[in-house]
């Protein structure tokens, strides 16, 4: 059975809460992955790098991932970060998530090895599709180069879709860097490209983008989804402004925890503000002074 | 009770040999690992970046580490790298090492997390700990901004040790730069410093250092331990310069690979060439470039 539904829209990489114990709060995580699915995001890209996914073990992953599906979240709808530094994981993370009927994979490439050469990239990916070897297995390849510092160059990107066309399906560009994203779109044409913010959602859907995946959709996923409906209407403009000032603002503090410190303060819930290490919670003065900017805005989470 | 005794000399971090399967070769590994021993290297730090440990799982750290145990190698000699993305992984590994009696173990930072402050750095270290509970344990801090990117200032250094002086009591090197070796040197006279190359091994025992913990120990331990021994001799600068030679030729190539292919090369045993990706075997040509270089030298696994 091959799946052939991809993703487009707008996706949110989920937040992961946590308990006192910093042990991940499944109950309120399919309580937010619920909220978002009502606030009209097209799919959950839960285990990616807003989610903290990376300070997790693949066991807690794989738990967390069976909790949504037990709990009747269509495995259609997720996008699970399954990228590890460590093939091994990858591969057992990858082939639970096609297990589990996932509508695809969000794929970091293997992080710790810095300026490895790109035929050890592609074979470490290779690897990856070989093992799980499961013609379900759809992969978004996640560009994140602040972070992950390994990145998917364009040769790369070529020669994974070439080999694995109807596998390596999409992308999601992380990198900030409009440039770049313009240029896997042209390259690229039959790929479903993702900018990882909503600041460029308007202009990548004008090149022939398949949405967005962004971390403010954890907050403001209404607004973001309205967008993506309408940006060929006139107001189109407009909307994009509205979306792009929110995100601009929190841009200005530590992202994970800004967003977390918003879904508390508004669901009267500071557990949420629990963040594993090395992540730290902002500051008074952060918090203080971020409230103060929100009460400009209007967004999802406020309404 | 308490380990009193600390790290000295020459460790070695262990390479770690993989079947065609690309799962770890425990017998070959702990072959090597006697071969090490034979050789004068004073410790094994098996799982850093030397042995592709973060190519691995939990898991597979964990079977590899109990097999060394197993078939009788001293506990007490052992400095498993332990520190991972994910806090529950590091305490997952450093509870087993500190367990199984090792001497100590190296940690990484958390390093998938860029431009962390170093609050959050020390939040997580002394979660690690306070997790552990363990007054057996010992860290040695494994510093490698190259790879890791996320470093161990030396605020962060002071603010660990203050909080943690019998825990938190040594620090390898692998920036390659001495003046950063000096500055801990200095600053710290109580922390066992260990350089990442023998290319600083004189520099550092004249400078208080412990002694060095360096990738070519794998090929060349019974020289740098010779260097080691003799380091207040008049024949130190010779011997320096002999090991250095060494080491600056096989840093012009992969090292980790380079590695590899000279362990297969001087015991007929091709399989030791075996990668996990992302790393990639030299090419023919690198081979021959490198065997015809060897050829000029002289050392231990050669003779």
């Amino acid at each position: 059975m091959t799946n052939t539904k991809s993703f487009t829209g707008v996706l949110s990489p989920v937040l992961t809460p946590f308990a006192p114990d910093l042990s991940p709060d499944t109950e309120r995580f399919v309580s937010h992955c619920r909220w978002l699915l009502e606030q009209g995001v097209s799919g959950l890209a839960v285990f990616g790098t807003t989610s903290e996914a990376n300070s997790l073990s693949v066991g807690e992953r794989m738990q967390l991932l069976d909790a949504l599906v037990a709990e009747g979240i269509s495995p259609d709808l997720l996008m699970p970060g399954t990228g590890c530094c460590s093939l091994t994981d990858t591969v057992q993370l990858t082939s639970h998530a096609v297990q589990n009927g996932c509508g695809g994979v969000l794929l970091l490439p293997p992080f710790y090895y810095k300026a490895v050469n790109e035929d050890g990239l592609f074979a470490h990916i290779a690897e990856v599709i070989e093992r799980v070897d499961d013609d379900r297995l759809r992969i978004y390849l996640y560009h994140f180069p602040a972070i992950a510092v390994v990145c998917y160059s364009l040769d790369l990107i070529e020669r994974l879709i070439k080999v694995y066309p109807s596998i390596v399906i999409g992308l999601k560009d992380s990198s900030g860097d409009w440039s770049n994203t313009e240029s896997v779109l042209k390259q690229f044409p039959g790929l479903d490209v993702f900018p990882g913010s909503e600041v460029f959602l308007l202009p990548a859907m004008r090149a022939g983008g398949a949405g967005c995946i962004t971390a403010t959709a954890n907050v403001n996923a209404a607004a973001i989804r309205n967008l993506y409906d309408r940006w060929q209407t006139p107001e189109a403009e407009m909307l994009q402004g509205d979306v792009s000032s929110l995100r601009k603002m929190i841009d200005g503090y530590p992202m994970i925890p800004a967003l977390k410190q918003i879904i508390a303060h508004f669901r009267s819930d500071p557990s949420w503000c629990a963040l594993r290490p090395p992540l730290v919670a902002l500051s008074d003065a952060q918090v203080q002074s971020l409230l103060a900017d929100l009460e400009q805005k209007k967004f999802a989470l406020a309404a």
